[in-house]
């Protein structure tokens, strides 16, 4: 109830009289006034005015199931939405879920994470009411092989998201992180269950640095957040959704071609690597090189003397000389 | 307790003596024989001789923790056994211990399964006390591509363990199915958990048809057990510790080239397709071609007109011409 009066609040350009409130949600007018009630107490300004009726003023950043429910504008992505205030992490939850069937497009989010964490086991920070953490179940008809493509798509619309809604030259570092002045806000963690052939499941876990103030030491130098590179003020949910519109019209690109063709130029403009130079370490033999950008299936193209080298993510690690990235 | 007096009765080169178990075990006589009343309740037939002591005449064919503790003739596969009842499948409890960080070498073993599943989704029929259920846990160093070389360890460690335990001329139906006169015997599901680059875990699902004396309508035709096919009788937890002795063996040979080089003469040995016109159902374009023998990363070599075409599972099904296999 509390999520349709809010989303009806946000839908009019103005008041909404209670009358009409009443006839969407085909409910009494004591139950609009209740459902009222309960979102001021929650921290929303609702200004009301007889003859008028009810005004949304502001929302605060809020993160729980019915103000996700009351923003989503996507068409797939998080038809199912599960919320945590407290979870050990979204992606444990996320395959928990798709253990027990639940359907592509499954979106879980927590408030905070007690056992986060990013690639190879590395921890990720997750303070309570200052980042996104959130992880999307997909099931998608591809062989185990092609799946390392999907996290690109989710870098691609990440980057997005964050230019569009927060004004802010987001740029990304091959092959998943976001960064914005070096310094990484976002990080995406992609694990899948497959047989040996085919693919079960692939949940995408995305952790955004959002309103953080400042990091343990250790990771001060290699981590920021939105608000401490100046970014608009934008509520947590709202960028949820966002990232997830993106995904969405990245995605249909993706499985309409079946690679990223569709997505590869506007990826490597936003590629903080690109045209600079990279050490691969390649546990052959590591190499320098100048990184060009991913081709076609995601590799990124370093040009060495010898010719360009595609590199694969996870069979080497990229550095670029001089700091972060 | 239990555990170690079976594990004594059986190491016994005829009868053990009373005080014998007392010391072996550092417990009183009584306490032996409270453990020998318990076992005997259980269905173990023991003999107690005054002067000689305890003989080991039958043991029942008993699946418990217990049971699969005391019979264990393994280094690593099997160091920790959980044993259920009756549970969905023991590739998902697997994979649940899995993520709660159990180590490499955990054993899951059911009496029955309430949700077995092949390969695909497909059902496998899992009646109490006339099979094998068990799933084992790695989480070998390879990447995740190199993965579905492990399905062929498997099923060449039960082709050799049915044909060393049961006297029985057990076949391989590429890639990881055990068929006996073109019936089969046990399937294997291999799933695991990944990074876009590397492996978190690996489950390794065995089921294998032992007892049965009859199968569904659907099943009949293409199913059969060690007992319908005039195997020796063996216990099931003495076949399961057979199995992961010779996986142990075959999987060092694995570890140590990186490839099936050490294996893949004795799995083409046992392979039925060899030699065999087969279909290879390429979704692109299905051919025929006679079947030659897996190579060292496990692809069917198929000799066709125009040459050998190495066939990659999952991509393709492979099926004989006539029958089953």
């Amino acid at each position: 109830m509390k999520a349709e009066i809010l989303a009806a609040l946000r839908d009019a350009q103005g008041y909404v009289s209670g009358q009409e409130l009443c006839e969407r949600l085909g409910v009494s007018r004591t139950a609009v006034w209740k459902g009222i009630q309960k979102l001021r107490a929650e921290g929303y300004q609702i200004k009301a005015v007889s003859n008028k009726g009810y005004l949304l003023v502001e929302s605060p950043d809020l993160l729980n199931g019915e103000e996700l429910k009351s923003r989503c504008k996507t068409v797939w992505a998080g038809r199912e939405v599960v919320y945590f205030d407290v979870t050990d992490s979204t992606n444990i939850q996320a395959k928990r879920l798709a253990e027990e069937g639940w359907p592509h497009g499954t979106l879980v989010v927590a408030g905070r994470q007690k056992a986060g964490r990013g690639r190879r086991g590395r921890a990720w920070e997750s303070p309570e009411n200052t980042g996104i953490f959130m992880t999307l179940l997909l099931r998608p008809e591809l062989l185990p092989k092609q799946a390392s493509m999907l996290t690109i798509v989710a870098a691609m619309a990440v980057a997005k998201a964050v230019r569009e809604s927060c004004g802010l030259a987001a740029g990304i570092k091959w092959p998943n992180d976001i960064v914005l002045n070096g310094r990484k806000i976002c990080g995406i963690l992609t694990e899948m269950n497959t047989e040996i052939d085919t693919i079960n499941y692939v949940v995408i876990g995305i952790g955004i640095n959002v309103s953080n103030k400042h990091f343990a030491e250790d990771a001060a130098a290699i981590a920021t957040s939105i608000a401490l590179e100046g970014g608009k003020n934008i509520s947590r949910a709202a960028l949820i959704w966002e990232v997830w519109r993106q995904f969405e019209a990245y995605y249909d690109s993706f499985c309409a071609s079946g690679n990223l063709s569709g997505i590869r130029q506007e990826y490597n403009a936003c590629l903080v690597n690109r045209n600079r130079q990279v050490r691969v370490l390649d546990p052959k033999e590591p190499f320098t090189g100048i990184a060009r950008g991913i081709a076609d299936h995601g590799e990124l193209m370093v040009e060495t003397d010898q010719g360009i080298e595609p590199v694969s993510s996870g069979e080497v690690s990229v550095r670029g000389l001089y700091g972060y990235v």
